[in-house]
């Protein structure tokens, strides 16, 4: 799309009297969704449907368009009636909105929390009579079914389908009686089904260590299950850079990556569908939509797509275009034509996880500052500013210290991984992953212990451990602090923290806290603007808020609240699986954002040198408040 | 699309001052077409590329679309420009084209007669000389790519790409310097070529005993090579139907029919490409695009589609549409993500072919009354009246005696075949395939003989041979004509017609005639009328026009010219393959057809009875004039 300035204009929705301020040349239906209100476009907001007649009251909105002119009435074009996803607004305009236009405004809770949606799927399904053919009309098998569907709902268009499904099509109209679902996807027809079996869809969330997987059913948006298992290409590097260096020696290397994560979907759409009640089963064939976020290097390893640009220098993805292939051709073994959606990507090191995550919490939406952050070995960052049609996102490469990496008795959030530590009296109390005798540390439990090292002066501004502190000692390699002793450990030996595992800590929490400062910088967003910080993903969810605030990974923001919400990317992905809306916003998300190359900012080595430093103590603070 | 009564509007174009009459919300672009201007749209008409500018003289037209605002600048708004391709017209109107916006009308002789058509093809190449990517800049490759294709073409819009494309993609845009030819279709990129090779496109009509292939440079539109082989299906049953019911027998059968025309396109392919010179010698990556025309049990069985609608009442096709599926999905082996579009049928009996035919002759163009035949064992009719927007389509069984069956000597048209039978001196003179010395007859050689048999009155008005008469004697099974004696025959055996023989040719020729003079009667066309009839096929090709005439075949139309075109659908198949616009005319060709069911017809049995006898004699009506 070319770029000029917009201008804006005032939308004034009547009779409900909503109000919304959009771009000069957006379609009512935009500035309806804008508005929060739902109002109905069967066929996805192409002109098609007729569905989503309004009458413009006042202001001056174009002459009807062809489209409308084709499907609306004569009558009603003498009226004034226009179809709201064809009719652009270029002054203040109010506009009635009659109640058989308004959606039944269906809100879904999906698991976790998340912007309001409409649940409506790009892929729908349509019960088909199936009559006998007509003696004297010979209208092919294929136009038969085509004709239901525009008597049905209608919508008119040019249909077209595989022969496959041709063939499947031919097999049912000639069954007299029976009755079938057929599956739609835009003006393709892709599939079908027994009679009113329910159509599904499987949201895929590809993450480096795990493949988290939701069913659901795209005509309610009803989650109906849900499964993880670890990500097969392990086997191959558990982090993300062994991967890529082994799928660069050469095609085949990079498809025997391909095909085990593909392998892996395969077993997660089975397991799915194995764990639905007897009482709800459902087979492969009702699978009619999958919808796939990763970050950008899982989903090019997903997909075989070239992936020697994301290894150097200056870092170039394939491509962050959303994608929308056959399953067949993703490697994924479904009946009938279903495709794959593969959300789009910011950039390399911003993918289409990050898009989801933005999404799911509808930061980009509505009118408040807001800062999101996704921790992990690298953190993406995005700071929105709807006020001024900014979205900037980052990512900065923290480390593994956060997942437990480099730290001398770090571990994952296995069971007996420490994962939260509390001060209770004087004394340190530990609580373990499974309430197992403590064999290590996770994430949680070392941003923890770092704060609490600061809390109780144990370290000082610059996190050198202070001799002379209870329970600072001279370890093999330089100082340590003793957390738990031999004794109450699972394994019989000491968990310190060692001076070199506070320097991890300090390198980690430094690139995220000066990447932060960098988006406010550039933005010139004060921390007193910010109403809303949104912590993301697995660690994100169990990272204790005041300890990261307490030791500067997370700014202090007098006006924000701090939301953990989980595993944010994959309710993006369901919300895009069940959602046209949604999906279509996650394509506005991924070309409003703009890239920061943190690196290339002025300042930006001299803030992250001062971040290692600790913020004054909490006390401190208090005293002098 | 809904219907409603479209009324007209007068347009004309400045400088060049010609006028069309187009119907009410035509856009400019097809009221240009209309009026014969070839405007530039390399976006095919889809509002993308801004090609097409016009500016609006006087007239009322639509306000600006949004694709138009988005593409053109404002001064060129404000200056009246408007794209041709959105502009609707709904009254009359005047309207400057720039020479910047007439095409260079490049217009193309191919082998055989067809229709004026604008070479530019719906798969596009766009050279891409790829430069350093900027270290500042972290744009995707694929986006690289685009942004090239949109600053050098001036289109813009969301493009996709398949992962091995994307693959393709990257790996030549990490080779600044070099330049490749991306190929383009509709928003997608189905592949890329190297450096400035030229992209190639294969137009292919599947007949039911031979498949045709043409290999054509896409982008100049010339032909490059054509080659034949028998269709492969030949193995399964010599006729349609042996075919249909073999297919009916089960999926793998069905298969099987379909793999065996899918390895014949292949070897076809194969054999095009190696028959190039040395010098323009081209290889299967510059593959681009497939057109497929043949029957609708032809293209049914091409694709594995079910058949099985096509063998009883009322005989219904799988689909009449048109298909675009990926080359490979049509067992197709080609590099890049090709794809095949056959062309859409008007019906079971009424196909591609046809629809190919019609566009070749331009029969539903123009404003002059016309009919079209191509006669064989099938033998499919279209009665033209562009002045009432009437298409009238028609199949008739003549059954194979036009094709030299169920004729005691006929055969096919191989060397020895009696093709053509002219009175010399009161002697008959027969002319063989290939000079040889005579076999039997092929079907053009029975129409002659016959002829001849009426007009020496060797046979009466009811096509009894009569006794008496030179030649007529009594043979095994009732009265025969001698054709060759015995002496003079390849075989040494006398070549003669039988009573039967006869019957035959009368039953065909008795389906073809009634079958016209219903459509002629349906539509109140009167003889008079008929400006043109057009014998298209091998058969209509080879046949004696005024023996057909002699004998009621063809009806004997006094102010028509009489063509005979070859095959004309493999020329239909080469518009298509290389003009965007012929292609979608072929779509509004088969929508604007209606199909007359001739047995339906009130009176078509009488005519069909009435037919089967002999019209008045040539001499005799010469000598009433």
């Amino acid at each position: 799309m070319l770029v000029h300035k917009p201008e804006q204009v005032k939308v004034t929705f009547q009779p409900v009297g909503t109000r919304t301020v959009v771009r000069a040349g957006a379609t009512v239906l935009e500035a309806g969704r804008e508005a929060g209100l739902i109002l109905v476009a069967n066929c996805g907001g192409n002109g098609l449907c007729g569905r989503c007649r309004v009458t413009i009251l006042d202001g001056r909105a174009e002459t009807p368009t062809r489209a409308e002119i084709e499907v609306l009435k004569k009558e009603e074009l003498v009226a004034g009636q226009r179809l709201a996803c064809r009719t652009t607004l270029y002054t203040d305009t109010s506009i009635h909105v009659p109640r058989i236009t308004m959606g039944n405004q269906q809100r879904l809770q999906l698991d976790g929390r998340h912007a309001v949606f409409t649940v409506e799927a790009c892929v729908q399904g349509h019960v088909i009579e199936v009559t006998k053919p007509a003696q004297k009309k010979t209208v092919s098998d294929f136009d038969r079914v085509t004709h239901s569907l525009e008597k049905a709902h209608g919508t008119v268009g040019s249909w077209c389908a595989s022969p496959s499904v041709l063939r499947a099509v031919s097999r049912w109209m000639r069954e007299p009686g029976q009755r079938f679902k057929l599956v739609t996807r835009a003006n393709e027809v892709i599939g079908l089904v027994d009679g009113d079996k329910q159509l599904l869809g499987v949201a895929v969330d590809i993450g480096c260590t795990k493949i988290a997987a939701y069913l659901m059913d795209i005509e309610t948006g009803k989650q109906l299950a849900a499964c993880g298992i670890p990500n097969p290409q392990i086997s191959f590097g558990e982090d993300l850079i062994s991967r890529l260096v082994y799928a660069r020696k050469g095609l085949h290397q990079a498809q025997e990556l391909a095909h085990c994560v593909q392998a892996g979907i395969n077993q997660l759409i089975r397991t799915l569908l194995q764990s639905l009640p007897e009482s709800a089963s459902a087979g492969p064939e009702q699978m009619a939509d999958l919808c796939v976020v990763g970050n950008t290097a899982m989903v090019h390893l997903f997909l075989g797509m070239p992936t020697e640009g994301l290894l150097v220098a200056p870092f170039l993805a394939a491509t962050t275009s959303s994608i929308d292939i056959r399953a067949v051709e993703a490697g994924i073994d479904l009946p009938n034509d279903v495709y794959v959606h593969v959300l789009p990507a910011i950039g390399a090191f911003v993918g289409a996880d990050h898009v989801a995550m933005i999404l799911a919490n509808g930061l980009h939406q509505g009118n408040h500052v807001s800062l999101g952050v996704d921790i992990g070995t690298n953190t993406e960052i995005v700071l929105s500013r709807p006020d001024q049609g900014l979205l900037l996102t980052a990512s900065c490469p923290a480390g593994p210290a956060f997942e437990g990496g480099h730290i001398q008795h770090g571990m994952r959030a296995a069971p007996g991984a420490i994962e939260k530590i509390t001060l209770k009296e004087g004394c340190l109390a530990v609580q373990t992953v499974g309430g197992q005798p403590p064999l290590g540390l996770c994430g949680s439990g070392i941003i923890d212990a770092v704060a609490l090292l600061w809390q109780m002066g144990a370290i000082n501004f610059r996190g050198h451990l202070q001799s002379g502190t209870a329970g600072v000692r001279d370890g093999d390699s330089g100082k340590q602090f003793l957390l738990v002793e031999a004794e109450n450990t699972g394994h019989g030996r000491d968990i310190v923290i060692s001076q070199q595992d506070i320097s991890e800590v300090q390198l980690a929490k430094a690139a995220v806290a000066a990447s932060i400062k960098t988006l406010l910088k550039i933005s010139k967003t004060d921390p007193d603007e910010i109403q809303e910080l949104v912590l993301a993903g697995a660690f994100g969810s169990y990272l204790g808020v005041g300890s990261s605030i307490n030791i500067g990974l997370l700014p202090d923001l007098p006006n924000a609240t701090y939301q953990q919400v989980g595993n944010a990317a994959g309710i993006g992905a369901k919300m895009a699986l069940v959602s046209a809306a949604s999906r279509e916003q996650a394509g506005r998300v991924a070309r409003l954002a703009t890239r920061v190359e943190l690196k290339q900012q002025e300042g930006f080595n001299r803030e992250l040198a001062l971040a290692t430093r600790f913020p004054v103590r909490q006390q401190e603070k208090d005293r002098h408040a």
